[in-house]
C-alpha cells in the first residue's frame, strides 16, 4: 500500500524522519507492505528546501500550499511554533489529510480545538513524538494500560533541566555554570527560558494528564516552577539528607475526580526509581490500578529518538489505512467542553524543604518556629550547615505534610522579618 | 460493536481478566464503543466452572467444545500448558476465531507452527501478556520501535529469581532460605524448577529475540543457566566489588546476522539501570539504533498485571475488528522455515568471575594461573577472602573478556586437580 507524505519542517526532527524512512524503506515495503512516498516538503528556509529538493517532487515555503495538495495523504508537522501550525493542521484536516506532529506546544495550546476537529473530520492526529521523545508513553497510556485507572504519574520530561540538575549534583556546579555547559553541548538553547522555567515540561505534563484522566487539562492553570532558583547549596543539602532534586511533572486525581497537575523541582528519596534517571534522560513513572508501578526511561529528545516516534505513528496510521476503514483512537474528550478542574496548589498537602537566609543572632529560630507553629506547620527536622556558606548560615527546615497555603502564609510573614536577609527557598518533596 | 469471548482457564489470570472486563465495562462501551460479551468459559475444574457459571451462558470442561462454538469471536487461552493448548489454538483458528494468550511456554514451543497458521487463517494471535506481565514490551517492539534496529536486549524477566537474588543480597540469606521464603509468600511454586533453572526466562527471551530480529529463535538452542548454584558467598563477593548478580536474558546480533540469545546469572555494575531492579519486578533494557537505550520496568507477573495485558490485546483486536477488515501484525516470520542461527555460547567472549574452592596449600595459585595462561585467559584481578569461609578459602579470579570455550577447557583441567575440592563456580559479567 502506498501512503503519500508531505513534511512541514526540515530541521532536526524532519531530517531525522527522512533518514529513518530511507533506512527502513525495504523493511516497511517488504515486511509490512507499506510504501511511504514523499510528495512534498516545506520549510521556511530556502537553503533547506534546496538541500532536500531531490527527495520530493514538490517544494514550497508555504505550508498551506502543501496541506492543500490532493496528492498527499498524511502531513507530518515537524516545524514547531504554536499559532501558525494550528492553521496548517486545520487546513490539512479540511483537505481530508491525517496529521502526525511532534509539537507539544501546539497541542497544549490548541489541542482542545484540534482533537475534536480531527474526530469530526474523520482524520487522525497522532503525537507520540510530542511527549518523551523516543519513549512510547502515548501509546502506553492509550493502548497498553487501557484497562487501568491511573492512580498517579510523576515524570522527568525535560532533558535540559535534568542534565543541569545532574551536573550540579555530580560535579557540585552552580546553576549558571551547569547551564552554560548544557548550552555548549547543545542540550540547552541560547535562550533557555522555555526549558528551565518549566514551560516545556508543563506542555507535556498537560498532555499526559489529559490522557490519564480523559479530560482536557489546560497547562495555563497548572502551577509551574522551573529550576532557576535551585542553588548548589540546595543540591548539597538534599544529597546529605539522602535526596535528589529533580524537576518533576506530577499528576494525580483526588477522590472527587479533580485533577492535580503541576511542575516543580522536588526532593525525592535517592532510592526512588526516578532519582537514578540522570543526564538528558527522560522518565515516566506511572502508578496504575492493575499493573501497579511502572517506569519507562529513555531519550526524551534528539533527532532520531523523536523521529522514531514520528515514524512509529506513521506505521500505526498506515496499518489503520490498510483496512480501508481506519478508526482513530477516540480523542474527542480533549476539548474545552470537557475541561478538567485542577486542584489549586494551595490546597495540596506536601512536605516542604525551606531554606532560610537569616542573620546569625540568638532568637532567630524562636521567631521563625513561632510563625511556623501559628500557621499549623509541623517541623520534622531542622539543620544548620555553616560549612555551606559561613557568612549567611543556611537554616533548613523540613516540614511534615502540610497545606501549601499554610507555607505560603507563613513565608509571607517570615520573609518580612528584618532578621531574614533573602527570600526563603521553598522546595517540595515527592513521595 | 459487540465482540463475543470464550475464556479457557479460570485460574489467576482468567479471573483477573473477568475482573477487569467488569470494572471497565462502561468505559469500553461508552468511550471506545466495544461491548465484550462472555459467551463461554472452560476450566478443568468443575468447582471453578460453577463459581463463574453465572457470567457465561455456556460452560464446559472441554476446550475444543468452546473453540468450535459459532457464537464466539475471540478465544482467550489462559490455561497454561504446552501441547494441549496447541490443539485448542489450532481448533480456534480452524473455526475462524482470534486467539489471545498469556502462555509463553506454548508460544516458545509451538509458536513456529501457530504464528504462520494464524497468518494463513487470517486470524490474530496476540500475546502481550506472555512476556513481562504488565510491561508493554511486545507492542513496544512491534510498534513503537518499528523504525529501530535492536542492537541488544538484556532483561530481568522472571520475578521469582529476581526476588530470591534480591533477598540473598539485601538480607545475606543462603539460596535455600530465600527460596523457602519466596514459596511462603507465593512468589515461587512448590516445585520451583521451572523458574529457578531458567526455563521460564528462556521461553520469554526466545520470544523477545524472535521479535527483535524477525526470525524464529528456538529456546532449545539457547544456553540456559538458572540461579540454583549461586551462593551467598558469590553475592557477598560481587557486592564488595560493586556488582549485583541478576538472572539476565541477553540477546544481540553479530555483524554476520547471527543471533546470540542466552539466559544466565551475571554480574552487572551496580550503576547499571538493571542493577536497581529489585524484588519481583521485571525489566527490559533495549539498545536501539534510533532511540538509544531504553528501560521498561514493572510487574512481570501476577493476576492483574497479566490480565491488564490480555485486555489491552483484546481492545487492540477490537479496534482492528471495528474496521471490518482487520490486519494483524505480520508474524509469519516466526516459522521453522525462518529459524535463526544461534551463536553457541562457546564462541562468545565475556568477562568471567571464577570462584575456586582449593586446599590452603602453597603452590595452588601457581598451578591454577598456569592453566589459565595456557588456555589464553588473561586475569584482571585475584581476590582471596578467608572471612567468607575460613575452612575452604574462596579464591576468586576475575578475567578479561575471553572466549567461553577457553574457560570451559581451563576449568576441565583445573577442576580435575586434586588441590581443587569442589567444582569451580563460573559466572559471567554483563557489560
Amino acid at each position: 500500500m502506498k501512503i503519500r507524505l508531505g513534511i512541514i519542517g526540515l530541521g532536526t526532527v524532519g531530517s531525522g524522519v527522512l533518514d529513518l524512512l530511507e533506512q527502513h524503506k525495504a523493511f516497511f515495503r517488504d515486511s509490512l507492505g507499506f510504501e511511504f512516498e514523499l510528495m512534498g516538503i516545506c520549510s521556511r528556509s530556502q537553503a533547506r528546501l534546496d538541500r532536500f529538493a531531490a527527495k520530493a517532487p514538490f517544494t514550497t515555503r508555504n505550508p498551506l500550499e502543501l496541506t492543500a495538495r490532493p496528492d498527499v495523504d498524511v502531513i507530518l508537522e515537524l516545524a514547531g511554533g504554536e499559532d501558525a501550525p494550528r492553521a496548517w493542521v486545520e487546513s490539512a484536516f479540511a483537505n481530508g489529510k491525517h496529521v502526525i506532529t511532534a509539537n507539544k506546544a501546539l497541542l497544549a495550546k490548541h489541542g482542545k480545538e484540534l482533537f475534536p476537529l480531527a474526530e469530526k473530520s474523520g482524520t487522525f492526529l497522532l503525537f507520540e513524538a510530542a511527549v518523551g521523545g523516543g519513549i512510547p508513553i502515548i501509546r502506553t497510556l492509550q493502548e497498553a494500560f487501557i484497562a487501568n485507572d491511573i492512580n498517579g504519574l510523576a515524570c522527568i520530561i525535560n532533558g535540559t533541566c535534568n542534565y543541569i540538575l545532574t551536573e550540579m549534583t555530580s560535579k557540585q556546579l552552580p546553576f549558571k555554570t551547569a547551564l552554560k555547559q548544557a548550552q555548549e553541548l547543545g542540550y540547552a538553547e541560547a535562550d533557555p527560558a522555555f526549558d528551565i522555567e518549566g514551560t516545556d515540561s508543563a506542555h507535556k505534563v498537560a498532555l499526559l494528564a489529559s490522557l490519564c484522566y480523559g479530560k482536557y487539562v489546560d497547562f495555563a492553570n497548572m502551577t509551574v516552577e522551573g529550576i532557576t532558583t535551585i542553588s548548589d547549596v540546595d543540591i548539597a543539602m538534599a544529597e546529605e539528607m539522602g535526596f535528589a532534586i529533580k524537576l518533576l511533572g506530577i499528576v494525580s486525581q483526588d477522590r472527587s475526580g479533580n485533577i492535580q497537575a503541576n511542575v516543580y523541582p522536588a526532593l525525592l528519596d535517592k532510592k526512588h526509581q526516578l532519582a537514578t534517571v540522570d543526564g538528558v534522560l527522560n522518565a515516566i513513572y506511572l502508578k496504575t490500578s492493575a499493573v501497579g508501578a511502572i517506569l519507562l526511561t529513555g531519550a526524551g529528545a534528539g533527532k532520531l529518538p523523536t523521529a522514531s516516534s514520528v515514524v512509529s505513528d506513521l506505521v500505526s496510521l498506515a496499518r489503520q489505512l490498510a483496512t480501508g476503514n481506519p478508526k482513530a483512537q477516540p480523542m474527542g474528550f480533549f476539548s474545552s467542553r470537557n475541561q478538567a478542574e485542577l486542584v489549586p496548589i494551595d490546597e495540596l498537602e506536601t512536605e516542604f524543604y525551606l531554606r532560610l537566609t537569616a542573620v546569625d543572632k540568638p532568637g532567630v529560630l524562636a521567631k521563625v518556629t513561632t510563625v511556623l507553629g501559628e500557621e499549623g506547620i509541623s517541623i520534622r527536622a531542622l539543620v544548620q550547615k555553616p560549612e555551606h556558606d559561613p557568612e549567611h548560615v543556611p537554616v533548613i527546615f523540613l516540614t511534615h505534610a502540610t497545606k501549601n497555603s499554610n507555607v505560603r502564609k507563613a513565608l509571607k510573614r517570615i520573609d518580612a522579618m528584618d532578621i531574614i536577609q533573602a527570600p526563603t527557598q521553598v522546595l517540595r518533596f515527592y513521595r
